[in-house]
């Protein structure tokens, strides 16, 4: 039943995660090193993913904007903390127009200083907040090593940078925000996410906090798979965003940001996927049906194939009909896996003589003859369906592999096994270091919203335990 | 009448020009020389071009990719005319990760060859075709002189680049989409556009055929809004992409391609704008209907107001209520002239003891006063009205403004008064040159459906005149 043409999950997962990238046409290699092409199948998720945040996010007032794709190097180098994170992946332009540039152009690796000088430029009074700016587009970063959606030259987000008059304003927007990514997961992606804060050491560099959602791959690692950041006044401090405040006094404007990119492809793959291929949630499915004829030749197969298809483009349901003959069935049916497609109907002669088709469902490879009378009218509650099993599947896979340790051999062995691992520390930074070193790169993920049991002690230090972690291993 | 705050139209165009984009928050100059912010104002028009054309596109089978925004240099090098038409142009990468690259990166300025290199990978069979992609991004051209929208060193666009079996379903797909850009201008833009094949001298480099959608601003100039090429196997065959056709032969695809961009925001200013601001049409406008308190402290106004927004709402219209009390009635009746919304609704308390308000529409400042019982059911069928009246005041104005010519003398006169001139001539390259030259920059804009009259002269040579043509001076 496995699908020859890729590696196995479990003999490979890194291989088996490029492999169904391409079998299933999701991306290609492009014609520059380190980028990919973004192929209409793949594109077409990250347009769903779109569409549902822009919805979301015009729902709290979130205007969207375009900033230039370059940033003046002087510019990029005004924050510090800011060019120890992206100066070494940056792509610089030296040349225009034939000449060198007078100042070089470093290509934008995220677009917070652009925001700020907007913002600077721009914000004059109290009347002109809250600010909640959104970009879609590109960024680039200068990654050695790269693979299609998780890292690469170039990647697909949008980043949110928005300004309030007061810091309880800006971080609750962040926590809005972490709040409507984690529904991106639950409606339409099928993911379920674990969501809360991030240590000092892994929040976002200049942050007062970071708020992650964070996702467990098939292969038991976890994936940060969209951070929302509250900042304080430091952006505009640095920047000189000020306006003038209720008080007839200048101000500095509290500061949010946060993003999700074309990683969250990524997630999908790793953590629907399998041996055949693809296994794509309905919601974001570019074809979320696929009709297979099957003997097409025969009298009645097609017009019935036809006729369907005609009733579930009413129903609004993406579907396609495969009726090219110099393929055979078996072909499209390990092709349409291969891409996820969640739901095949087969029709062939000896169903339709008793008005029937087979539906075989992608999420388990289960299949039922069903009446094929008002079988189109059924199909989207169907595809809810399907929705609804991946998530639990996804669901029941991730509490499965959440375990807990309270000390360092408790730890390794359950980091071992894959998964997430939830144990109490001191909280201090030096112990945090010290828990990925002696664990080979166990990672704290997320704080547990649960507070810590009386009595416990940092596995580390020995000293009171303040914070209860998520830890994992990490892409 | 007029709003002081902006240069007069007839005093100095341009500067009304680049007033009423400042003004009305279409844009900001960048932090970036030459490169513009694209406000949320002015973004949220393109994201309703982006929103037409993306069904349209979709209606024939489009598919939207995502290519790098980067190009290597032999890469880019290895179309001649290609090269000559962008090289001077170029914004040149040269370093990365800190380190110079092993071979420059061109910053996007289209992407012609970065789809054919993707094409000569991903192409295989004629089961392939045809390939209908596209893509919406942001292009970098060096530009010395910049004018938002119009000309710049960054652009927003679509660019779409098809494949197909014959040079018959290629030109089909150019001419086709050339019918969507005018659609885009009669159903949301209410731009009256003039559509049709550019002359020899015209078309782009390497393209067959080249057919255009062309504008009129008030200030007598043209512009080009819109051009889809057919390009017979030309590209094809210059970047090697091939694939084993119905007869088992290695065959070259056909080629068009097509796009439109953030320049048709220059269009919609300079078509509909006035000494007051922006004018904008009903369908892209980001506020459609603004309200105005007057008197709002007085019992009753508020809350009128705010029971017509919310009805509003419920009628899918994007309303914007300004309950501000620090700003008087007048002040926001210039903002939002100056913004360009189609239609304000003053509600008082005078007009309020009769059930009554006051509706002011942007495109001609007529106010009528109505009563508010079943207003907002109404107001879908007022916009779709001020929609058809903008239309036909571009219209007549078009109209108006297109002269005939048979000689050289008559086009200056013609061409003096602003407009396009519609004369004769030879179609030979030189012959075109010499009447710009002759004209002072008449250029041929497009080819007249029409047929030429019998026994007509070339104004120049004095040969048999064989292509009528539009002529006009342009952006």
């Amino acid at each position: 039943m496995k699908n020859e043409s890729i590696t196995g999950r479990d003999v490979d997962f890194a291989q088996w995660y490029t492999d169904v990238c391409r079998k299933a046409e999701l991306m290609d290699y492009g014609s520059v090193k380190g980028f990919i092409d973004y192929l209409p199948y793949g594109y077409a998720l990250w347009e769903e993913i779109q569409n549902y945040l822009n919805t979301r996010f015009k729902g709290f007032g979130t205007q969207n904007v375009y900033l230039p794709t370059v940033i003046p190097m002087s510019l990029f180098n005004k924050e510090k903390e800011h060019v120890e994170g992206f100066a070494p992946e940056t792509l610089v332009c030296t040349i225009g127009g034939g000449k060198e540039l007078d100042e070089p152009l470093v290509v934008r690796p995220t677009s917070e200083v652009l925001f700020s000088d907007m913002y600077r430029r721009t914000l004059s009074s109290y009347r002109d907040l809250p600010k909640i700016y959104n970009q879609w587009c590109s960024v680039v970063r200068w990654e050695k090593t790269t693979r299609p959606f998780l890292r690469g030259a170039e990647f697909l987000w949008q980043e949110g940078h928005c300004l309030f008059e007061t810091g309880e304003e800006a971080e609750k927007n962040a926590l809005l925000v972490q709040e409507v990514y984690d529904e991106l997961g639950k409606e339409i992606l099928a993911i379920p996410f674990l969501k809360g804060r991030k240590t000092e050491h892994e929040k976002f560099a200049g942050a007062i906090n970071t708020y992650t959602i964070e996702a467990l791959m098939h292969d038991g690692k976890a994936l940060q798979c969209g951070t929302s950041h509250y900042f304080g006044t430091g952006f505009s401090k640095t920047y000189g965003i000020t306006y003038q405040g209720r008080e007839n006094k200048l101000e500095y404007p509290y500061y949010s940001t946060w993003g999700v990119s074309t990683r969250l492809l990524g997630a999908m793959i790793m953590v629907h996927g399998d041996d055949n291929g693809l296994v794509l949630p309905p919601k974001v499915a570019p074809i979320q049906v696929v009709i297979v004829p099957i003997r097409q030749k025969e009298e009645g197969v097609l017009e019935a194939a036809r006729k369907l298809k005609e009733e579930l483009l009413n129903e609004h349901v993406r579907v396609l009909l495969d009726e090219d003959d110099s393929r055979t069935p078996g072909w499209k049916f390990s092709e349409y896996e291969m891409k996820g497609v969640p739901l095949r109907i087969e029709i062939g002669p000896r169903d339709l003589q008793k008005g029937e088709c087979v539906l075989s469902l992608r999420v388990d490879g289960s299949k039922v003859t069903t009446s094929l009378s008002s079988l189109a009218a059924q199909i989207p509650t169907i595809l809810e369906d399907i929705h609804n099993r991946m998530y639990a599947k996804a669901f029941s896979s991730l509490q499965e592999r959440i375990h807990e340790a309270r000390n360092i051999e408790e730890f390794k062995k359950a980091l071992d096994q894959g998964g997430f691992v939830k144990m109490a520390f001191c909280g201090k930074e030096e112990c945090e270091l010290k828990i990925k070193e002696l664990t080979n790169g166990g990672t704290a993920r997320l704080i547990a919203k649960e507070e810590v049991k009386d009595g416990t002690l940092c596995p580390i230090c020995g000293e009171k335990a303040s914070l209860l972690c998520y830890f994992a291993k990490a892409y």
